[in-house]
């Protein structure tokens, strides 16, 4: 990866455009939350119900008549929750003279198609696909422009970020007649069977230790073991239930395997909320958080049980920065305001992703791709078998060239820039890496500790959504 | 409309191009059946079962590795009747070093997801749309691609007519990762809501019978109410039943609007199959048949009787030309191998093209476009209500301006050249109207009595065919 700056001559007109920075925490302004009577399936007729899907509007800084709508097209989660960690829209709605909209995901937030039933099975959940999603945004951009005064012609650009970044550019891809343009932040939109190798993710998250610590990842890479030594015995799984503080203590064998996956997952996290100052995405965190937990994993070569102790300080970290929980959870990884039974569901459906470790490229445990196994267990629990080259067929996999208008943002530290568009397509298909990001560090807020690469990487993101909307403005 | 000389540069490299005629009609060669198992629902889990979609190969002309994919979208009917009628890509076969393909689309021929049930209910038939018909194409192309030796690196290119020409155009919007363009011969992709005047077809049909001898289509217009005055009464009724050698007499006045009916849709279908020679589209006919008819509709003035004996030899032309019908049969109008069910059924959801009469600008009695009748006869028939827009939400309408490698053509005499696209829209996506030609001729094999206007669009449809494949090779 070559750092944030586009080799393209077009683009990089955009390199030199510098935004004046604005580091005074805007207040915002209220929002109103409205709601739309969708279909619950758009792609058939039989089934002829709808539901409500919730979107936010602000318009205080929007030029009626001709300034742009940004779109964010809603993930897997509460809207409010992203709307209030998508900062940046916020911060460019003035400049861009912009209505910014947040779109609802169906099946996540309040936007449920059958209400508490939603998750109860197949039937019920069979309306929970990216395809849906999609749709649901495509007839609300329609109903906006068509309801609000002076909004018939405003171009549309969508945004998001993570699985929303995916949204945002297959919403381009499959309706450029609705969005004039895309940026997909840290969309892993390659993440998919056979794309790119299934090992890159974890090696990233291991060079973010790395980077962090000397003895870090070495630490975490011995801890692995050593919990293997405790959990075989009663006595093991009750120490390692008190260090940890374990809200349920572990009783067998497996249950260590559950608190490796648990603490996988945790280093996972940290890699992707990695931000440079203070924050609370995922959980409350201090500014570079891997760096604070590095610090307790300097030593990788004590024993089991002095290692785990340390294993315990970082994650506790990463759990009870605030000092507030009295246990931890091995059930939870992450703020409630994502949906994980919708995003289970997803990942058991069209979106699978393989991933896979090998304990040579990253601190984890050898665990190789295993489809097979993940399909039966989607059968066990929804009822459902993934289709893994589903997603191929339909968004294109790498052969996105005939799209234009996208821009696709990556994080160095972001695992999930293993899966993303980090190169560029075309003169509109366009790739920033920013070296010094996390997971969408660049939809944040502004912040007087960001580093150079997402300012320059943000003005590039306001420069090309100007020249989006100019070209819209002159075809019109 | 300006003909079909199109005025940009671009497009214009193609004009001066012309194929070695060859009249001699080929023996076509033996084609291959298959059948591929499909997903029932590509857009949901719950439904995890599958059909055998049928698709015919015809490679004996294809270059192994290099030569192109015509890859014909089948529509509304059997995909033999359409491979039998669709001779342009069988005459360019070799040329092109092309190999064939022809998909059958789904809930036609013999391609029923549920056999004998597919049409029993709406249940059944809520897999019956234009997604799930292009998911199936595209799965289908990707098999091919993955499958035949020599075929990954192949250019696809969509061929349709009709509603198969409307499918093409829509796969390379949604598909463009799969086929590197799309001919679309007369395809109404513009016949739905608020897109175009709902009574140009009507008038385009009037003045093909206007433009075949005079009196014809005011013997027509005055046909009307000479069959409103004799189905007023029984006599009148009998005397209808006999004078058009009806299979199941009339009854009631309820009877005579099916006869009007009945009547209207064989004058429009002699202007969708007005050919320049004998040919057997919809019905066994003579070249040229409008005029055929028109020699028995001379004189408007005539009694109600004389004039109605006129109608029923005009229409014994198109419903008898063989002489071996014994009785004319109100409830049907065109060949067995179009899937009239189907097709209503998609009329009744997502095709829902709005058409009107106002019997100054056209021969018929006036009709308005009537959305909420045709919505009752829909929920009273299938127990389904039509979306009057979701086919502009998801293909865009008329603004479609951002795809690309799209050749609309289009016949001067084709009613349905109403809702198609007539006129450039980029130098990518371009428009050529053949002024004598009726519904898709320049998709029918070559003959000796084709009009220049044919011949040359055919010549510009290879030309840019030709392009769309040394370009996929120079990026490939």
């Amino acid at each position: 990866m070559d750092g944030w700056m586009s080799r393209d001559p077009q683009a990089s007109r955009c390199q030199a455009v510098t935004t004046s920075r604005n580091y005074d925490r805007k207040r915002w302004i209220d929002v109103l939350m409205k709601v739309k009577i969708r279909k619950i399936d758009h792609f058939g007729f039989d089934e002829n119900r709808t539901f409500q899907q919730r979107y936010l509007v602000a318009d205080q800084h929007w030029r009626k008549g001709s300034g742009p709508i940004l779109f964010y097209t809603g993930n897997e989660g509460d809207i409010e929750w992203f709307c209030n960690n998508t900062g940046f829209m916020w911060d460019v709605a003035e400049e861009l003279n912009a209505m910014l909209v947040f779109a609802e995901h169906r099946y996540y937030g309040e936007s449920l198609p059958f209400g508490n039933e939603s998750f109860s099975d197949s039937k019920h959940l069979n309306y929970l696909t990216s395809e849906q999603a999609l749709a649901d945004f495509a007839v609300l951009v329609e109903y906006l422009k068509r309801t609000i005064a002076g909004a018939q012609h405003s171009p549309v650009i969508a945004i998001g970020g993570s699985y929303g970044g995916m949204l945002a550019a297959w919403f381009r891809m499959k309706y450029p007649h609705l969005v004039v343009g895309a940026l997909a932040a840290s969309a892993p939109i390659w993440q998919f069977d056979g794309l790119v190798p299934c090992g890159t993710f974890s090696s990233i998250v291991t060079n973010d230790f790395k980077k962090s610590g000397p003895g870090c990842s070495e630490s975490i890479q011995n801890s692995w073991n050593a919990i293997n030594h405790l959990s075989s015995t009663d006595a093991g799984l009750q120490w390692l239930s008190n260090t940890f503080h374990l809200c349920s203590p572990l009783k067998t064998p497996q249950d260590g395997v559950v608190l490796k996956s648990w603490l996988t997952e945790t280093w996972i996290n940290l890699a992707m909320v990695n931000y440079p100052y203070k924050a609370d995405f995922l959980q409350p965190l201090p500014a570079w958080p891997i760096q604070e937990v590095c610090k307790f994993l300097k030593d990788p070569s004590l024993s089991d049980k002095l290692l785990l102790q340390n294993i315990f300080q970082a994650v506790n970290l990463y759990y009870n920065y605030t000092g507030e929980a009295s246990c931890l959870d091995v059930s939870l990884t992450a703020t409630k305001n994502l949906g994980e039974m919708g995003w289970f569901y997803q990942a058991c459906t069209e979106m699978v992703m393989p991933l896979c470790t090998d304990g040579v490229n990253d601190m984890f445990e050898p665990q190789k791709w295993d489809f097979d196994a993940l399909s039966e267990e989607c059968y066990s629990t929804w009822g459902v078998k993934p289709r893994l080259s589903w997603i191929l067929s339909m968004y294109g996999g790498k052969n996105i060239s005939s799209h234009s208008n996208i821009l696709f943002s990556n994080g160095g530290l972001d695992p999930w820039s293993a899966g993303g568009v980090t190169q560029n397509i075309s003169s509109s298909l366009v790739a920033i890496v920013i070296p010094d990001g996390a997971h969408h560090l660049d939809l944040r807020s502004r912040n007087p500790l960001d580093p150079k690469s997402v300012q320059q990487a943000r003005a590039m993101e306001i420069c090309l959504m100007k020249e989006w909307i100019e070209k819209a403005r002159h075809s019109h």
